[in-house]
């Protein structure tokens, strides 16, 4: 009998005989407690089912419970079981379509004349625990297409049929496990019995083949874990997102609305909202006039023929809004800021004295998304970058690099963001500009972030057509990654739009263009600065800092007194004097999220104070006006400087 | 006999025998001295010639050369010689179209294959000063519109006799001075000798009777007065206007651009004017936050129904840019902020104890204007507007509109304009809501203006359909008037948008709605701050308050320290520290009009202080950088407050 060598994840050989199985092999090469947590196994660079007989030499790995591709083993099998469950109560009257694991769980869309009920998913997660308690075995089965489209033909499963005539394949491999089978890849659990924590989470419409020309179909979405406390967990993160939900948030603290009238898509910022926003603008452009950059303003209109000359109508058309004539004359909404700037740049001859040009703007572009695609402030139709481009000599990059880092560190910090994944992305199959300037670019982005002592990926191949970049993904409270900063070198613009510069040797040189955003998109920050801070945003940014309240009537003045007296002080103070239950009023600024209320009664008018109840429910001493007002400034400035994010 | 009663300015009747001229009843009527000033005469609510007979009964006025209406006249007869002089020098190749008196002067439109030179422009002036000399008299003949066309054929002069045959009258008027005669309701000068200050001031080009579609002329601009100091001291203020052009001054001090690439009408604000509209809008959103505004941030585009149901598509639409097409369905770029605004509001059910709701939003609209009507900052296609809405109830109203007019002069006087031309305008023909609240408004408006001790007129029946409003022009240092403010009372989009609030009575009513803007367009107000410092900005409002120079390389030390203090310190400094003499340093920042020149030699390095420079070349007294910082904050102060205009 022919022997196989298996190289182990310790670099360790062992033969094994070869149609040895995986779970054979196991027995030989690992200790029984990894045998039994082991689901499946990486067989050279494939994943296999533990029936997969080895015949071949290659690597091999048991992939056990723990292992990074377990979990999506284990969505599969329980798509597969939810497609088993589904067909077992509601039988004939159902067609299966696909089912794929994603990445928080898995999902199965089927095809049923009537929609699944609240009532029905929950008989269908129940019916998959009890298959999963039953344990049946998957099984893996090769047969021809042909023979496989006989046989979901027999069985009424016309969308299986359908793909496998699309697959045009010779043979195909079929799951199957108890009375269900599957045209599937695999690989599978070993047996239904794995599945031990799952749950069905909702039921949404999802076309054939996601194309809406076809037939709307059923997606009932659901997860699963190794584990019941694993789920629990995951539920509680999606319980405490939901909560977080900046569309729940926004509409309850009136912070911003979407209005069919105005169209999908278009934030209006409504008075807490954009205040919040004037509050993050104020800082923003405070911190850049500070490490030197210099404002502009552009207009929201260009010329057609500008977004010819940048290439956008050609590599970004499908994202642009349609042309307006004037005189004859097509306009654009504009999806960028970059060309403005360039025209700017343009008005008159460059020297190399004044770089390098540092010049910011707050911009709002327009760019088209699908209705079905928009999401509250995170996937909008307009919104605001905050843009800037930085022009510099090639020997300026590096640094202009560090300190743009620098600074995106530091308003990502003042905002409460500390954790990030940060990606370096180089040159791609296909760019413009040379290689040397490739090179060298890429090189002062890596010497930048390694001077910053910032830890980075590479990303192969992933930068822009037109140069390298560095993105940032920030972290939230619940661990959330989010796209968020970019910063990229261009030398594709200075091109196109003929810049130049003359250099210290009195010639003219075309110079390097930096297009960077911190917070990327203004509206979408917000979006997640909400979801981070559940709406109770640090006293800096709170758009009402606190609230005044009287007891009774009788301290109304000296109320108005402290009101007038912290507006004075630049506090950004509410009253409410109604005559109603303290309580009452009280509850209300909780769920106002305001950081601090100002109780009034009998007794602060006599000690000219307030008194200070926190939004947690906990009180501070009793202050005066000043001390209360000269508290406000020191968390204004200990948030603005990231120093504090109470 | 018959006898006719004519009733002087001063109420006294007088009589005169029935076909006196105007000259000879001027002999009874008034003094010497006052005819030989009187150039004509308003008969009833007629102007006329001074050989105009009497026939009836009438009031009757002389028009002196002070009076308001000579100088039309004056300017009217100076086209007609100007007519004259240009047939007379350029003879048969030359037609005349039409020549009016326009508001600083005249024009005379004429066909002529050659463009007149400059030379030909002044040889005209000289001809026309010979022609006053001349002291034609001007004489009016009526005769039948065939007369008339028979003569302007035989003379060759085709645009007179179109203008005949479209006009169709039975009988018309001609004027005739010296050799030339011309188509003319009057009236005119008795002769051409009170011609006595004339200049011809430039050419341009004219399609006939404005349409584009028609031959373009060639106009001939000039003015006159009746005394040459008048005259001198009119070019001075065109002079001095020539060098406050906010567009050369934009271009010098590096403000604001347009580029070709952009489109025109399109303003890209550079880093010092970025700057300095910055610093407007953060003081404009300042006081708005003072006055109990709160802040909106609106998007720049809708849907295209919602300019339905504002009516703007039906009243406004010319001046809106095509509509763009989204997944099928047409939105229009915004002309006006307000439907946003009430969108907001309709969000959710209002009470009147939300009452007033002041909305404030820098909005950005767009507008079509004809390429030919743009001009630098002052007309454009994209501006800013100050907007804001209150939504309050009738009886909020006469406060609300005193509060706004208290923050509107308070902002314009800290912009340093202390001037203003005040109009009421009242219910025009056409309007929309009921008499009473037209009525109600109106009143509430006085009353504000009263209380306010501001003077105005009242513009009857010039109110927008929806609304009575009051206007505020502004004047300038050289006397100009700029349209600026103006505060509008709204019953049409409340009721178009089925806005409603929930008043005190449990009933629902329809809010009250105020439209408001106080600087009216960013971009125009910034245009006149400009001419009206011609550059030189109050400190406060400088983009550049001041520019350090040492006066060698031994100083570049310390002047680095200065600026990063006075940077600390917020002032807006900026370092001239190349190696050039001190003399052509100053000579440039005084071309940028750069308020301080910080000089620092070797004295001021060891007594740590600067050498102080005004722009107007005078010098303070050597100050530590503490106090100049000090000194500068104190001027930020005083000219926000509009206490020192410096």
């Amino acid at each position: 009998m022919m022997e196989i060598s298996l190289t182990l994840p310790s670099g360790e050989q062992k033969k094994v005989p070869a149609g040895t199985t995986v779970a054979e092999a196991l027995k030989e090469l690992v200790s029984n407690k990894e045998r039994k947590q082991t689901i499946a196994a990486r067989l050279a660079d494939r994943l296999v089912d533990l029936s997969t007989p080895i015949d071949a030499d290659a690597s091999f790995a048991p992939i056990t419970v723990d292992s990074p591709e377990a979990l999506e083993i284990l969505r599969h099998s329980a798509a597969h079981i939810m497609a088993e469950a589904v067909l077992a109560l509601f039988g004939t009257e159902v067609q299966v379509a696909i089912g794929p694991a994603i990445a928080d769980g898995f999902y199965y869309d089927f095809d049923r004349a009537e929609p699944f009920t609240p009532d029905d998913l929950a008989r269908i997660e129940l019916k998959m625990q009890e298959l999963a308690a039953a344990a049946a075995p998957f099984s893996r089965e090769t047969m021809s297409s042909a023979q496989a489209i006989a046989l979901f033909e027999k069985s009424g499963q016309s969308y299986k049929v359908e793909l496998l005539k699309d697959l045009g394949a010779e043979t195909v491999s079929l799951y199957r496990q108890g009375d269900f089978v599957d045209l599937c890849r695999g690989p599978h659990l070993p047996h239904a019995g794995w599945l031990k924590a799952v749950k069905v989470i909702k039921q949404a419409g999802a076309y054939w083949r996601g194309d809406e020309k076809n037939q709307m179909l059923q997606r009932l979405y659901g997860t699963a874990f190794f584990d019941a406390k694993d789920l629990k967990a995951y539920l509680h993160q999606i319980e405490e997102a939901k909560k977080r939900d900046h569309r729940k948030l926004g509409k309850e603290l009136e912070l911003f609305a979407v209005s069919d009238q105005v169209g999908p898509g278009l934030i209006l910022w409504q008075p807490k909202g954009a205040l919040l926003r004037k509050i993050i603008e104020d800082h923003w452009r405070e911190e850049h006039y500070r490490n030197g950059y210099e404002l502009l303003f552009t207009p929201h209109i260009a010329k057609r023929d500008m977004w010819k000359t940048s290439g956008h109508l050609d590599f970004y058309g499908e994202n642009m809004f349609s042309a307006m004539d004037i005189e004859e004359v097509s306009y654009q909404l504009k999806p960028m800021n970059c060309p403005f700037h360039i025209a700017i740049y343009n008005t008159r001859k460059r020297s190399y004295r004044e770089f390098p040009l540092r010049w910011c703007e707050l911009g709002t572009v327009y760019r088209f998304e699908k209705t079905g695609a928009l999401h509250g402030l995170m996937r909008v139709r307009g919104f605001t970058q905050d843009d800037a481009h930085i022009f510099c000599r090639p020997d300026n990059l590096e640094e202009e690099i560090f300190n743009i880092l620098d600074l995106n560190l530091q308003i990502l910090k003042a905002f409460g963001f500390e954790h990030y994944d940060i990606y370096l992305s180089t040159r791609p199959e296909k760019y413009v500009g040379n290689d040397e300037h490739w090179e060298q670019a890429t090189t002062a982005l890596k010497l930048a972030l390694e001077k910053k002592g910032l830890a980075y990926e590479v990303d192969p191949g992933e930068g822009v057509f037109y140069g390298p970049k560095i993105d940032i993904k920030i972290k939230d409270v619940l661990g959330r990654s989010w796209q968020c900063s970019t910063i990229q070198v261009d030398f594709n613009l200075p091109e196109r739009f003929e810049m130049s510069y003359t250099g210290e040797d009195g010639k003219e040189h075309q110079p390097i263009m930096i297009h960077r955003a911190l917070m990327g998109s203004l509206e979408r920050f917000i979006g997640v600065l909400i979801e981070h801070y559940a709406g109770a945003f640090p006293v800096w940014l709170a758009p009402t800092q606190a609230r005044i309240m009287n007891i009774t009537d009788a301290q109304m003045g000296y109320a108005d007194e402290v009101y007038a007296e912290l507006r004075r002080a630049g506090v950004r103070v509410e009253k409410d004097l109604r005559n109603e239950k303290l309580n009452y009023k009280i509850r209300e600024a909780q769920m106002q999220k305001i950081p601090f209320m100002l109780i009034i009664g009998d007794k602060e008018v006599e000690a000219r104070q307030v008194t200070v109840r926190l939004r947690n429910g906990d009180n501070l001493p009793g202050m005066s006006i000043p001390e209360f007002a000269a508290m406000i400034a020191d968390e204004n400035e200990a948030g603005r400087t990231g120093a504090c994010n109470s």
